[in-house]
């Protein structure tokens, strides 16, 4: 048994030695199996990409050979966060239309403004400014869906962002595919564009919902996804409404209609999810498809409170998502966290429902999980994608810091200090390094002084 | 009617010359008169601790006049946040025992900590950290209640805070009156300490709750109140058991019995009010006694939504509260102004509920009706306290900035770059200027790690 613990060290040790990056001094919440206690003072040594080696500090290797070193005293050191949902581009319509009824916001503010203003351009540049937002609030991948996302790929890849992203399919004149008959074939060219060209952007298949796709659509798009190994997004049972016409135009509820046209396996991911019954729990479970859950949208449209803990109970892969920054109206896992773990606490009248070590597990396993990447993120292991965030603990609201719940009830997004995706250092003390988020923002807000004006 | 106008700007201009303080530039929301539109580019003018004049930058006054000029170029100028409700020194508990039932949290973590570590030295040092806490947030106004509060009182001006900072009163042995027969003569001698002091601590007088004082201590500490002409604080109506034990004990529900007492009137403030009859809203609002919500705490401990809306149509003077650290985790009222805008939307699935104007309206003007303090605080007039915050608006979470509603669903403490109180820069590029708040923070991280040894 000796023999081989030291054996083990003896291995951490060399796989350590000479690393690209080597972070030391932190504490470390590794999430490894889920487990949310800290090592008071650890190290993560990074080479290729991956993470090489963590532990604690006495087992650190020597700083002088690492070819960069990060010193995390009084920081916290943990995965990076997964947004199972986003819609990048529609920072544009960031509190465009708040406070309004929803079939008013969607049909008299979104659907309009997107019609008009979403084009290549928009979409390479208010996907830009999303992705600085998510580094920034220690976001390091992001599953995103919208039109033109060759774009929206391109800005992720620029940012240095990790993301799923997914050609939008919908049976209406789209921003891109102005005739709906080409839109399965559109994700095709997308998916052939992005199949193996990177190892951060991963391409995908979004179809918009079960009542903006008609049966043929959602099955040969989920074909398209099936034949290219790659993941399938839906929007499913978000509003009651939604749920009512679909019984009567299908006879049955959201998810047992897609169901029953063989979407549901355990590369479809399915989000929202406010509005299940429990068969619908069953059948999700049974077929091994994912759930995304978006607090912030949910309750800011008051959709409504999904049934997160019958999912978590079932056994069902759930990620956190942030929605697009239209219906938020900000990107930042950390709020999401807090607002999932106290809605479900009120709504049950239960303060020890869904207890913050549950919630950090689904912001960075469960959504790796949702995503079909729990091999590669989610956690701080060997042999993992060195994606890791590091937060500034030395400060009023987080001390005194006895454990990791904070996280969930005190940390934010802008207490994140620095930000490795892909063993990359992308922000550092705060400041974004891949590009010039001041240029962005200019860009961006030109977009919305001239949609302001309503000028062309 | 021309002659008028031009006259009112000569004033205008006349106030404005030779300030003390002058902050140019800067998109202005003063809230007066719970107006949420925005002047896009304003000036506030500051002298003797007052705003002196307001204005857009057309009429602002020559800089060389000023004493000192503060540039808000690409940030925006709003009235400080008025936190209704805190118990400062709790900072100590922030996240000991989260996740808990109620009753297992109180008794078993928190009362037990509070007898053994509550003494002048924590109360003074753990206040001075919520006090970091909540000027880097924004807040500018503090209502505080807690024990040894004379302490707090040192610790809020020695921080450069604005604070109504209430003496606690309970029919239990207590930290610093170990005697209860002696806790109403305390918090006289409390409010004899502070009456008049400074222009900047007011004390009072805070029940701690109609279950754990006696009514014969509840009238005499509100007439203590009353003869002193300070406002009286107390939780009520916070958990259903509550209401299902003043029903066994007193025959009717805790407000109905607090109004039998003859303790409501302008001067009360009546805490959390989660569990209301129709009747007992109309009670509070025919006595003008105003009320406190606490959206975090009501979540995370599980005790119910408010009847906020039924509350701010009856006319009530409501304000918003983060309530203790062990109860929240984190002293922000740019996040309890999402929480509650977002909670009561998707309670009634309402997506129109609770319009962000409504909810600016409660953390600013809103507080200060609820402690009386409507003529000094809450919006930018002059006038009015020069109690104002700036936030820098060139994020990309802020990014692109349509209206102030944005403020409640995007913005965060960590916005916040200077905090003007009393017309004294307190904060300034987010460094706070009146103390060395590292020294307080290490000095409360040893209090923590000896709580935690269980150390004397």
């Amino acid at each position: 048994m000796y023999h081989g613990r030291g054996q083990r060290a003896e291995d951490s040790k060399l796989r350590a030695e000479n690393c690209d990056l080597l972070v030391l001094n932190g504490a470390l919440l590794t999430m490894a199996g889920g487990n949310t206690e800290l090592c008071l003072s650890g190290f993560v040594a990074i080479r290729g990409g991956e993470i090489a080696a963590v532990g604690p500090m006495a087992a650190a290797p020597d700083p002088a050979s690492a070819g960069t070193v990060v010193d995390a005293g009084g920081q916290l050191v943990m995965p990076g966060l997964v947004n199972c949902h986003s819609h990048a581009a529609m920072t544009l319509f960031r509190g465009l239309a708040d406070d309004l009824p929803l079939m008013t916001w969607l049909y008299e503010h979104i659907f309009p403004a997107e019609a008009r203003w979403v084009d290549p351009d928009m979409v390479y540049w208010c996907s830009k400014l999303a992705a600085a937002e998510m580094l920034l609030a220690g976001i390091t991948t992001a599953a995103d869906g919208y039109f033109y996302e060759y774009e929206a790929g391109r800005a992720f890849q620029d940012a240095g962002l990790r993301a799923v992203a997914a050609q939008g399919v919908i049976d209406f004149p789209a921003p891109g595919v102005p005739d709906p008959a080409g839109n399965v074939t559109t994700a095709a060219d997308f998916i052939a564009a992005w199949q193996g060209r990177t190892s951060r952007v991963t391409p995908a298949v979004f179809c918009h919902s079960p009542y903006t796709c008609g049966p043929a659509t959602l099955r040969q798009a989920k074909e398209l996804a099936r034949g290219q190994g790659v993941p399938f997004f839906i929007h499913v049972a978000e509003t009651q409404a939604e749920v009512a016409q679909c019984r009567e135009q299908q006879g049955t509820t959201p998810v047992r209609y897609l169901h029953g046209l063989g979407l549901l396996d355990p590369a479809t991911v399915l989000i929202h999810c406010v509005w299940l019954t429990t068969a619908e729990i069953d059948l999700i479970a049974a077929s091994g498809a994912a759930v995304v859950i978006c607090p912030a949208s949910h309750m800011k449209l008051a959709s409504g409170v999904a049934p997160l803990r019958e999912l978590l109970a079932a056994g069902v892969a759930v990620g956190l998502g942030t929605d697009g920054a239209a219906s938020n109206n900000r990107l930042d896992l950390f709020r999401e966290m807090d607002l999932v773990a106290k809605l479900h606490k009120v709504i049950s009248l239960d303060p020890t429902a869904l207890p913050a070590h549950q919630v950090l597990a689904m912001a960075t396993q469960g959504g790796a999980r949702a995503l079909g990447l729990a091999a590669r993120l989610g956690s701080l292991e060997p042999g993992k994608a060195a994606d890791l965030i590091i937060l500034d603990l030395r400060q009023p609201h987080l001390t005194p810091f006895y454990d990791a719940d904070l996280l969930v009830y005190a940390a934010r997004g802008s207490d994140v200090r620095t930000v490795i995706v892909d063993g990359k250092i992308v922000v550092r003390d705060r400041r974004l390094l891949t590009f010039d988020l001041a240029e962005v923002m200019a860009r961006v807000n030109r977009l919305a002084a001239r949609m302001r004006a309503g000028a062309g």
